[in-house]
């Protein structure tokens, strides 16, 4: 249960980051904002009413034409739902962007909006995932082989630099995209920069919505086709920084669980021990090899080919003492693959470990630790021998 | 590289389906809101006309007033920058869902705005996966108690139970969310429910958004809270979905990479093999073995502790055959953690096949394949020795 406690209490850190990092935000938000909200409201309330004193404009009056106005926003800027307008709308809900710069105002818009999203959100997810992988793959290869022409004694890429090109490539993104968005929509650079990184960080408040000016969505075919590829290709490198940086994040605590299957192997195992099973032996060496620090890093997910350089250095090539850390972390594969599901019930998480399940280990266990025990002793003698050698 | 031509087959079937699938959906919505934008339009347009004569106003005039009324449409809201306001805002940006029912105005807060976004978005996607895969390893906890209170035969949660759960808890916290939403806010049922649904998937139109009347920001405390921690609380149940359903997708690819590091390696072996090495034995064996198809199954990263039911039925317990799969699926681990680097890079993807590391791979195969021969032999014997039990 230790290791459970363990992912509890980092999940319960990470609410706590979370919590002080919005409080944090909030404060500044508020230091930035407040004033300056405070003077424009009074000045657009005084125009307002000197507009309505020179025109002696009803308060019922105004408000329908108050309302008026603002529902013909989106109508104001150009037609919203032919198709380029629609389709640049699948586009902005199926990435999450959502701009709402034009929304379904139909019943059935709306209903149709939700079933849209809810499978392509996770198609889009996948897919940016997916291409984000092979661009980080792709610039792997290309970086090597630029080091080959410049005959580079090391042709390996380690995972900061691939982080390092990548973010590289994502500020080129958007210092590039922000240049061509300030020439067409006229706003000023950083404008346009904020427009960006509001777009591919997939937050999309719709304050500065491209396409959205002289009925440019019908008009000026090759400028849409820029912003559709921009927020594709964008989102792509910004789903391969992310890949790299937080992917092996996401699934901390599954690894974790894992290591709890393992524990449960090693109980069960321990438990035909008392039963005077062949296993006896290695029971101990096994269950002592679980608190290889390393296993974190052994089953990582970051798709970069290199992240484990690190860990190289860590691990002696030839030593006995690696060889339970290889088995421990080995054997618990082959359970979660094989007959590790009985296992795994008896580890899985938050007091989960189903005492259900607890004879059932025990016939499980034999044959990952009669191999293992073999396993070991030639590993040991190899390794001995190897030494010698 | 037919493994590496199978990613890029998937990553450009992914792209196709998302493409066909951004041209349905806007065909789908211009055929829904197009005829209602078109009269729409006309008719907001009579009744500014109409305002127009009435009042027999200037179009410069006209657009002033439009402008300004425009622009305070936040302000009319209530205050959006004192404390709960910012909170609320700093929350749509770090979760992504980004209304833009108010955003900064100042460069200041823009640029602060972007900072803040940059490692609150990481920061909450890994807080609310973490949260999400808690959820899921609590749920099975709590169905097997349940089950074991009612003395069911069996005590396990497939992962196909535990998708069921996680969707149906989705959706009564979005039906139960509509239905306090549409009381507070006085919105119509189903407009509550798309509000709900734009907001947990990080849409966030912001064509609906709660406390955006009667300055309740300010006023209202315990709505201001209930709305917090639905946000939160919705966000951590749909990620516990998503991490059921979709975060094994995420790492495909990367697992194909494990894989080419596996057939680097034993790339590496042939090549010793060559010099007449004692590995010659297995090095066919695994090779042959590296075709299993379960190994995707094998390191899935679905959090759920008891995904692998299904794969379990497919292994017999005691089989000859299973122990080079069990072997070849166990040595990349090793590789990947040990001295896999090398090797992985050897592996890397898009042909990024590291001709620098080739050498090195022969060294390294060596503690591996000395072993795993070993291994091999005991398994064998010791399966045989069960077998005849």
């Amino acid at each position: 249960m230790l290791t459970m406690k363990k992912q509890n209490i980092r999940t319960l850190s990470l609410i706590v980051c979370t919590f002080t990092y919005l409080l944090v935000g909030a404060a500044v938000f508020d230091a930035l904002e407040s004033e300056f909200e405070k003077s424009k409201k009074s000045d657009l309330l005084k125009e307002e009413m000197e507009f309505r004193r020179n025109y002696n404009m009803s308060d019922k009056d105004f408000e329908t034409l108050r309302e008026n106005i603002i529902r013909s926003v989106p109508y104001k800027a150009g037609t919203q739902w032919k198709f380029a307008g629609a389709f640049y709308f699948a586009l902005t809900v199926i990435t999450t962007i959502g701009y709402g710069h034009s929304t379904p105002q139909t019943i059935g818009g709306k209903i149709f909006c939700m079933f849209y999203a809810l499978s392509g959100i996770p198609l889009c997810i996948v897919m940016f995932q997916s291409v984000g992988e092979r661009l980080n793959t792709f610039v792997v290869f290309l970086v090597k082989h630029v080091r080959k022409c410049f005959r580079r004694s090391s042709t390996e890429v380690s995972q900061t630099h691939l982080i390092f090109i990548t973010l590289n490539l994502s500020s080129v993104v958007l210092t590039a995209g922000a240049a061509i968005f300030s020439y067409w929509e006229g706003w000023d650079y950083i404008d346009a920069f904020y427009y960006c990184f509001i777009t591919l960080t997939t937050i999309g408040f719709g304050d500065y919505v491209a396409l959205q000016k002289n009925d440019m969505l019908t008009k000026k075919h090759e400028y849409v086709t820029f912003c559709l590829i921009f927020i594709l290709f964008g989102l792509a490198v910004l789903s391969a920084a992310m890949n790299l940086l937080i992917l092996r994040f996401l699934t901390m605590n599954t690894v974790d669980e894992k290591r709890e299957e393992m524990e449960a192997a090693a109980a069960a195992r321990g438990a035909v021990r008392l039963d005077g099973d062949v296993i006896t032996a290695n029971g101990s060496v096994v269950s002592g090899a679980q608190e290889t620090p390393e296993y974190n890093d052994l089953i990582s997910v970051c798709s970069c080919s290199c992240y484990n350089l690190r860990s190289r250095r860590k691990l002696p090539r030839y030593s006995v003492t690696q060889a339970p850390g290889k088995i421990t972390h080995l054997l618990p594969m082959t359970q979660t693959g094989g007959g590790g599901a009985r296992v795994s019930t008896g580890g899985g998480g938050s007091g989960a470990s189903g005492e259900g399940g607890g004879t059932k280990n025990r016939e499980d266990s034999h044959s990952i630790t009669d191999d293992s025990v073999s396993y070991l002793a030639n590993l040991q003698y190899l390794s001995k021998k190897r030494a010698s050698i």
